[in-house]
């Protein structure tokens, strides 16, 4: 494998996949101690550009984040029915922890480096203020990697 | 749910179960751009106390720790054959992310209260300078948690 491909070793999101977010949302926060933070959804695909395995998705997600350290958040996703890498693990896992974040710079290289050292795109998307991509890096890492772009 | 449990909602720890210590440890330092740090072996069960689901047991985990933010690290992990929460969670799911842990302080409390709350304790024993627990948080936190205690 190349190394340090991503030129950054630090995690900053565990994102855990959920059936019920509504239900979850508390539940962490209960756990932690915190206020319930909410949750939000993913925008439409007009505004995401959401792509699943090389096509477009109406996936969509429901999200709910927690503070858990200096750098680290947990986010938790409630898919919708839509094709994507959330409902799919969901689908075949059940509800469990889906990824580790990374925050990166220059996507489309990184995806190019990632790929070529066997580690496959699975989804991308944008958000306000930057982009993702989830890459499968089971077979190395033993779990989802998700590249964060923030502008 | 009784709210703030641990006192504490900082995620130290990713623990992840691996077949290979050797292996993973040279991918994940090559990926995240770190030195091998090399790995240590758990504690003989006449020091480590283990028990598993209530019952001593044998059984020894290779890890390995990288620092992967300020707080937190990612924990590998290759069990033995002994009947562990390691081995049972990578029989049933294949090497994947097994824990979060967090730092707490008053074990026996603190399990006593996670155990009266639904969340049951699977392993718990000793190490240099500490003990751990972990714990069945499947069912609220999607996930096993663990629990250390520096002395």
């Amino acid at each position: 494998m190349d190394k340090n491909i991503l030129g950054n070793n630090i995690v900053v999101q565990v994102g855990i996949l959920v059936n019920d977010i509504e239900k979850s949302t508390q539940e962490f926060a209960d756990f932690l101690g915190m206020e319930n933070p909410g949750w939000e959804i993913t925008a439409t695909r007009d505004k995401a550009e959401t792509e699943y395995m090389g096509k477009p998705s109406d996936a969509r997600a429901k999200l709910a984040f927690f503070k858990v350290g200096g750098q680290l958040s947990i986010e938790l996703i409630e898919p919708d029915k839509e094709p994507s890498t959330w409902r799919a693990d969901l689908d075949k896992y059940g509800e469990c922890v889906h990824h580790l974040a990374f925050n990166i710079q220059g996507m489309k290289e990184k995806i190019a480096v990632l790929e070529a050292n066997g580690m496959k795109l699975l989804q991308k998307g944008e958000y306000t203020g930057g982009r993702y991509a989830y890459i499968d890096a089971k077979e190395t890492l033993k779990t989802v990697i998700e590249l964060l772009e923030n502008d």
